[in-house]
């Protein structure tokens, strides 16, 4: 995957100095850099590593020296991480699925196949499923019943798509993603011990043992365009109406979306976070690792929790937090600081209580 | 799928009032039902919706005035969520996975296949297994050698099941949940800083540099009849004995549980729960989202945590948990609205202070 | 699987008393052994259950009084986990894999298959991947193109390698486990409400609404030998460089390990552990299950995390942690312990208030 500087330059849209014909191979560390590789030395920091590898060009900040970096070309990245993506996705080799329909795949006669599809080895696609055009279906992946993808589909090996879901262009999904998956609804034929400690925050009442009956999900999954999911998430499916991911979303790996949520557009759900069934999030929601919530609340538009934040109840828009429960971050630091200082707190007090009530006591 | 009003009421045991032969395609929201829909509006704040929508029948709340909605015929439902369970289940299109045992699926000829059992194409069946009549096994799911399933078990795609696993009958398993993988059971040498630090509560003592030597899991799992186990869960084999799920237990997406636990019947494990091993959990126990569980305690009968709890001691029969670590849930909210005042609380304690030892002071 | 006492005593390096010429099964719990079983009564307080079963040998403590518990023989263990290693591997039934290449396997013609290898039914091999001698790969596992595996890998079914992923000797993975999924790693064109938030602990500023541009990982994964991945665990592709598990690593189930993160040799990651991106872990770490670790941080040699602890800074070697955010772990209990007295402590402090500031009051 050789290419020139000029290239390079032109695909992330960033100026250039130097010597624009030189070919690079890939990307590299500043200092394990080689003269095939081209060097990323995006901050001044990195600019002292440059000088022990032996990169001939580099991605640079603005205004650096490269000349005196040793260096023959250089291509400038105003924005470090913008350019990285341009950068990445030039140079990304892929996982090298062959083009192509492998001869081992089961595929339903009634299913549309779009132009340019490739389906691997052992992967099923189901009756009625479509497929869009230049699609690209790994090994040993599963389209169920009547699964609608769209086009530029790229699914990773052993990807499960439950029938019926419907998911919009350039969908991406990462190893072990699980798409329509049935819903965690169940109820017991009388008001069961949670229903009771729910309405009274702690009491689980006189609910006798009972069995837990099973609320099948009719509903599926629906998905927008451009939207990514992790290795070995799970979406599950609604129970009437559909389960909802919107345009742009992005799910990390072990992600969970319960049944019948509705994640809005360009919202980031981090690694293992989460989300119970029927949550509204709204838009550029932000969801940083491990994040929790709570089932039937909202979270309003640009909402951002912190890594491990809990969220118990509806959340305004733009709000920034973290804790368990969930509170402003300024709040949760305030409340951090102030619980460190609580054993002393407990001497003062104590202090303060013998001076004031017990004041001749010598002990 | 039509039914008609008549056979959904009986289906559920629910009262009819109207043209009960009017036939329904499937259920919907009431906004969104058309005239073929069997609108789902159990509660009265849903009764405005359904003029929007274009039903001719609904579920109701009881005493509901349907007439006065328009409709031609209702059924009641007093347990709106119990009433779901018996609708959806006989609405359900299921996945769609074809009758009979697909020619590419891979089953060792000393496994015992039962009466009516379907098995998907790239299936593997171990030697001396055992699946019971009706079951059905999904495309691509591996049933290990000598593992036993029960009659009507129903195994999505991808789905894995370890050597000499037992499971009874009526067993559900979503999407690449795994059972019987091996226990996450490890020693070192000599003492280990981990073993040190669960003695003094804290220090690692002068455990040297040591390797990790693999505790091999002997045992299986065993599970009761009526278990669901979610999209990528995980359940381990036990070391010696098997690791346990009793009756009618159900466990949400992305569960693990540890080594020789047993989970008692009746439960519910929400998502991503976490149950390290050896711990014995009793019956009608509900685990909310993302608790977890550390090893080596019991949990009483009962017993429900609610999202996010970490229980890291033994907990008695009926208890309501919250919290890291776990309180009763009356407590944790005690502390927590205690904690919120903590800013406001050194504040009053400096000026108290001031006042008791330093009363002369200006500042 | 039989084995005479004296054999079982030589492989886990334990002396012997009585008749060890006494061939035994399978190891049992004390209770339900049977004549064929070798009994683990490896502490004094199984010596009673010893007496419920029928065994006729045992692993005992030292010192025990093998005779007067009624047994022919026993085997001494002075650290009885240790022995439980050494006894499970010599014990352990294995999966029943068969051995050969399954005539459904899709191998690469370009790959390098090491001696005496097993291939399971439906799996895939890449091109140029090169699989080392004694390596057993389960049925429907995935090798990517270009991937490396050392010699003695066990796979189980439905392991995941991605594309040019390199991994050591004996090398193991549950089901499910997915090495090389692609980083979760995207850029908004301009400053984004996260960056900001992170320079202000709290602020969302004024970024306005973008769209995510996915970064692609030009790095994929490096593991060292005798490294363990548990069920369902992810371990994500680096952006330029390797992601990195050091040798004698073990990762439980559910596990997920970011992009660009260095994890150092020996250490143990339990269920549902999170580590972030381009987290620097040092040797000899353990993190309990539950564990979140925040992205570009170090965790240095020896750390140990209780389980659900929260690490969002910085850690020096040798510290002890627990909490969210994380603390020493002796801090944890002292602010814990103070936690609970909270409530108490209000009511003496607006007491003290009352009788500091406000003396005459009669209320």
């Amino acid at each position: 995957m050789s290419h020139t500087i000029q290239q390079i330059a032109a695909a992330i849209g960033a100026e250039t100095a130097g010597d624009v014909t030189i070919v690079v191979d890939r990307a590299a560390e500043p200092a394990s850099a080689g003269p095939e590789d081209l060097a990323l030395a995006m901050t001044p920091n990195y600019g002292e590593a440059l000088a022990q590898g032996k990169a001939r060009a580099a991605i640079l900040w603005p205004g650096a020296d490269w000349r005196a970096m040793g260096l023959e070309a250089a291509v400038f990245a105003p924005r470090p991480r913008r350019a990285m993506a341009g950068l990445t996705a030039l140079l990304d080799e892929g996982q090298g699925f062959a083009p192509g329909i492998h001869a081992s795949a089961v595929i339903d006669p009634s299913a549309e196949i779009g132009a340019r599809v490739s389906i691997g080895p052992f992967s099923v696609i189901g009756a009625h499923a479509r497929i869009g055009p230049d699609s690209v279906i790994g090994p040993q992946c599963h389209v169920g019943a009547q699964a609608v993808l769209g086009e530029g589909a790229f699914l990773r090996e052993m990807v499960s798509i439950g029938a019926r879901v419907r998911i919009g262009a350039r969908f991406i999904a990462q190893p072990g993603a699980r798409i329509g998956a049935d819903g965690f609804s169940f109820v017991t034929p009388e008001v069961s011990g949670v229903e009771n400690v729910r309405k009274t925050l702690g009491d689980t009442g006189d609910a006798g043992a009972q069995s837990w009956v099973r609320i099948h999900s009719l509903g599926s999954v629906e998905i927008g365009d451009d939207v990514e999911v992790g290795a070995n998430s799970t979406i599950d499916n609604g129970t009437i109406r559909a389960t909802v991911l919107g345009n742009g979303t992005k799910l990390d790996n072990l992600v969970h979306v319960g049944h019948n949520t509705r994640v809005g557009h360009d919202c980031l759900l981090c690694g293992q976070v989460g989300v119970s069934g029927s949550v509204e999030i709204g838009n550029h929601v932000v969801l940083g690792g491990q994040v929790g919530v709570v089932d039937n609340i909202f979270i309003g538009d640009g909402v951002i929790a912190a890594g491990g934040t809990k969220i118990l109840s509806n959340v305004p828009a733009g709000r920034v937090l973290m804790g368990y429960p969930a509170v402003r971050m300024q709040t949760h630091t305030e409340i951090y600081k102030a619980q460190r200082r609580l054993p002393r707190l407990l001497r003062d007090v104590a202090a303060l209580k013998k001076a004031v009530f017990n004041p001749g006591s010598n002990d």
